[in-house]
């Protein structure tokens, strides 16, 4: 089938499949490449907002998505220091790290099933 | 790894793996959910005014996705027939049905790969 597909697509063009994936809680989409990439970058900048203008994200939008992923974990995915001598800052969990990394797993599964249909699309 | 994940969210909520796939020429979104509905709904109804209304979409977006279907393919996805007494109408071609069966084959097997890592999650 996938050989005859081929041939009604045109032939000077390059045809990929690529696709996403996220989880959800209840229905509700709950975690994907978006929370990871802002937790990635709370991760880097120590600041919620920072991590939310690198995204060109509002700091309401950047905190809804925080407030979500805290709500359906058992504990915090951010949390936030207030004051100091640093003006505080806010770091990601532990909890959140083996969410991002174990979501990063099944993202290169997900990965290698597109990279078989791109093959098999082509071959 | 995946039993700790389960462990780090709330115990009484119901996770699952979901996601979306779809074929890209070059780079650019060509196939997917969308075009497969919109053909679904011309086959049925012979008009893509009427395949439109049924998505809640504008004419001129339903004609774009057509339009942009028959560019990347050899053959014409739909074929729109001028007059006659049932005031002509549109159909869609031997080469769209392969395409939106191989599609949703495709859409099968990733399937199973999201009830697999929703079993995983779960386990």
């Amino acid at each position: 089938m996938s050989k005859s597909i081929r041939a009604i697509l045109k032939k000077n063009k390059k045809f990929t499949v690529n696709g996403s994936i996220w989880i959800e809680c209840n229905g509700e989409r709950f975690f994907g490449p978006g929370p990871v990439q802002l937790l990635d970058l709370i991760s880097d900048t120590g600041s919620i907002n920072k991590a939310a203008k690198q995204m060109k994200m509002s700091y309401k939008k950047a905190w809804e998505i925080i407030s979500s992923l805290n709500a359906e974990a058992r504990q915090p995915f951010v949390v936030t220091q207030a004051g100091g001598n640093s003006g505080g800052g806010s770091v990601i969990t532990d909890e959140a790290i083996a969410v991002i990394v174990w979501y990063k797993e099944l993202r290169e599964r997900f990965t290698a099933l597109l990279e078989k249909e791109t093959g098999k699309l082509n071959s």
